[in-house]
């Protein structure tokens, strides 16, 4: 018997045999869900409780044995599978810990498993007149809450109520060495020394393996308006949501930006959408108003648009859920209907919101210059600063060799350009294996130090998740 | 010239001579500013930039001398001061630094260097419309936004706006070996890697010196309405609390709990307070409601109360801010009505918001059956679990001895029941001098190692404000 099928009998013994996959069977595991990254393992192990997460990570400790924690496996830069050469890794997959296991709906949190999908969790909450707020409309169904705190996901709500790190109370936590650290604290305030849930929010697992966590709660909004607005351009857009912030507050929860070429992406592919206007703009806003108190919002809307001045150039609002479903359909296809044209290469950088229209200008005039030919897809939650900003060539047939060949200039004037406006090139997506390299390139060299020291104290063997971020 | 006075000298080379202050001169800043934490240093440093604290940081650490970053010096629990033995310390007080380097308010940020009075932060946000929520009132004119940020300072608005901790986007830190970190971004998302700013943000200074931050700005409210309820009993308040937050929403700035013994040191020793009822209640809350529209907010306040039920004994509302005055008078006054009856045993304390009621009859039944002739003062921000909960003779003359007698059984009492409950014994406070043997105790061994992990990558030779928290 060789060291390796020893230790995976030993891991069936934990997890009982139907926890271990090999082979063919465990190959859509060592994958990730677009195809980009292909890697390799000695097996995928799903445990059913922390108890056996522990006991796995001590086994393969005690092997020298690296481990790939994997939720719903939606990562987007390959941080939730293998490397190519797998010899020496076990994925830990989390799905079968996916248990609710308390709502206390007094104190507005709710005990969540690693492996709850994210869209499952948001019926429980409803029942008890809660909302958990996380909303990633293009992965909730497959995505998994351990993978969303891992990841530090953002979404469409980041504006109201932060990032994944904002609605984390508590955590638990299985370290390097397969001890579990039970923080899963229940607190608003407690000030008794560092705060290390915040080490494992947004580690993409290289520090340890989440398992469970406490997540805040919020009221359930009672009355909803939407408004789609046509602007004269991304700095009406930037000016507008600082006026809206200023005039109706908190209640703003979303504010994306669609540029034309989204539009016309999502007219020629998806059934069923069609211009919001009877004119064509160049730029559209969808934003929305949500309250608890469920006096309608509509008049307050459209008052407060309205007082913004010239730089709106048509608009409607709508507290009809139907209505404001088809201006939702403009933004939620967008990834869906680019998909149908193929491959572009995609963007996730975020700037200070008042820079958002001067990123655009920079990168698009720098872009068209040297790139005669192409086409810029941005749209994305301007209400946090991030623009999703995607290149293809406009003739799809030269697509293919135009990324091959070029794709590493596009991202360094890319990246330059969010360099100089104090941006991130990772704002939600996060680093995985894809960015590994660029945010060393990216990032100051004592920022690379640091996290380096943080990575060597908490796992000095270098078993979690070897290869990506840092 | 002897070691010590060489590094002065050179220190003085760096600030200036009246940057650097010895002798009776010093010893204001060796005090804390109760009179509970008296110690000794080498000199306290004043410098004017980033760069001076920089300089001053390399100069103590070649001579191994350790380091007490200071701010307002307004530490409830020893944390600002330097240790009784100051042969090998040096304070650096970050006072003179107290710009404002930036204000973007289309960003909603604010760029502010650590030695600004949290007070004088005010100001310029609200001219641009503009609010920086962390509000601690008894403290605001004196303490410094570094130290409020290295503490992770809570007060009145936490259960809206967050503690301090969710109200920064970037810092400049000043690390242990002198060298500047620039982390001061303003993006509201960012997942280049670990977030570093977390690890400075409530480390109350023992892993480096904030020098400044960029913090978060929020729309300023153009609609308050203020009430006073007296509740049947806590189990009351905690219920009334959630459902406020259901029916009113993320408009409740802050909902606090008075119990009776507190209103009594109000009546007695502060001018120009008195019952808000016709009545004698044994507990009352002052709950408020905020909104950026501007339409008055009291109906709907008024309304959510009286849906409430039988737990509202009597309730008041009022859009006022005279007549609301008068109200927080009774909350705003009781630290200072405490101190004229003399010394108490002190606690801040946290659990989880749905067992705010069950924590205080546990402890007061405990107290009461040990401790006959005891005053319990039990008052604090019941929005966010957060509970003061002040011991003392009710006869106060023999308090001192009962203090000096009994304090450390008292504690053990609230701490286990806290512990039971899965709380806090260090809320919003901190840790410094004075909890950092009880944290040790409470926290898990795993926690701790993990504690002296991190305080181990970042400060190895144990320079950073050496005998507090860690």
């Amino acid at each position: 018997m060789t060291a390796e099928n020893k230790l995976l009998a030993a891991i069936a013994a934990v997890t009982g045999g139907d926890g271990v996959l090999t082979g063919t069977a465990a190959a859509p595991y060592y994958k990730d869900w677009r195809g980009r990254y292909q890697g390799n393992a000695l097996a995928v192990v799903f445990p059913a409780d922390t108890r056996q997460v522990s006991a796995v990570v001590k086994l393969c400790a005690a092997n020298n044995v690296a481990i790939v924690p994997q939720g719903g496996n939606t990562s987007l830069c390959g941080g939730s599978v293998p490397l190519k050469d797998g010899s020496k890794q076990i994925v830990i997959n989390l799905s079968r810990m996916n248990r609710v296991r308390a709502l206390d709906a007094t104190n507005y949190t709710m005990t969540v498993e690693a492996g709850c999908k994210l869209e499952s969790l948001y019926a429980a909450p409803e029942q008890a007149d809660r909302l958990f707020p996380l909303g990633l409309t293009a992965v909730a169904p497959h995505c998994e809450i351990g993978g969303n705190l891992s990841t530090n996901a953002g979404g469409i709500n980041v504006l109201r109520y932060g990032t994944a790190r904002n609605l984390v109370l508590g955590l638990e936590v299985v370290l390097p060495d397969g001890r579990i650290w039970d923080g899963l604290r229940s607190l608003r305030k407690d000030n008794t020394g560092y705060d290390l849930k915040q080490l494992f929010i947004g580690a993409e697992g290289t520090l340890g393996i989440i398992t469970a966590a406490v997540v805040k709660l919020f009221p359930m909004p009672k009355s909803v308006a939407t408004a789609c607005i046509a602007v004269r351009d991304p700095a009406a857009a930037v000016a507008l949501l600082a006026h809206l912030r200023a005039t109706c507050g908190d209640m703003i929860n979303a504010f994306e930006l669609i540029s034309r070429s989204c539009l016309e992406l999502v007219f020629r592919h998806i059934p069923d959408t069609c211009e919001p206007f009877s004119a064509q703009h160049e730029w559209i806003v969808i934003t929305q108003l949500a309250n608890v108190l469920p006096a309608p919002l509509d008049a307050a809307l459209r008052e407060a648009i309205l007082s913004f001045g010239a730089g709106v150039v048509d608009f409607d609002v709508s507290t009809d859920a139907t209505h404001a479903e088809r201006w939702w359909r403009l933004r939620k296809n967008i990834a869906e209907a680019q998909k149908a044209e193929g491959v572009s290469i995609k963007h996730d950088v975020s700037v200070p919101v008042s820079l958002v229209a001067e990123f655009l200008t920079q990168a698009n005039t720098a872009l068209h210059q040297i790139f005669p030919g192409i086409r810029i897809v941005a749209f994305g939650h301007m209400g946090d600063g991030n623009i999703h900003y995607n290149i293809s060539m406009l003739d799809t047939v030269q697509n293919k060799t135009f990324i091959q060949q070029r794709e590493h200039d596009v991202n360094k004037i890319v990246y330059e350009v969010v360099r100089e406006l104090e941006g991130s090139i990772a704002a939600e997506h996060g680093v995985g294996q894809m960015k590994r390299e660029e945010i060393a390139h990216y990032k100051s060299e004592l920022e690379m130090e640091l996290m380096r020291k943080i990575k060597q104290s908490i796992d000095p063997h270098g078993l979690m998740n070897p290869g990506k971020v840092i």
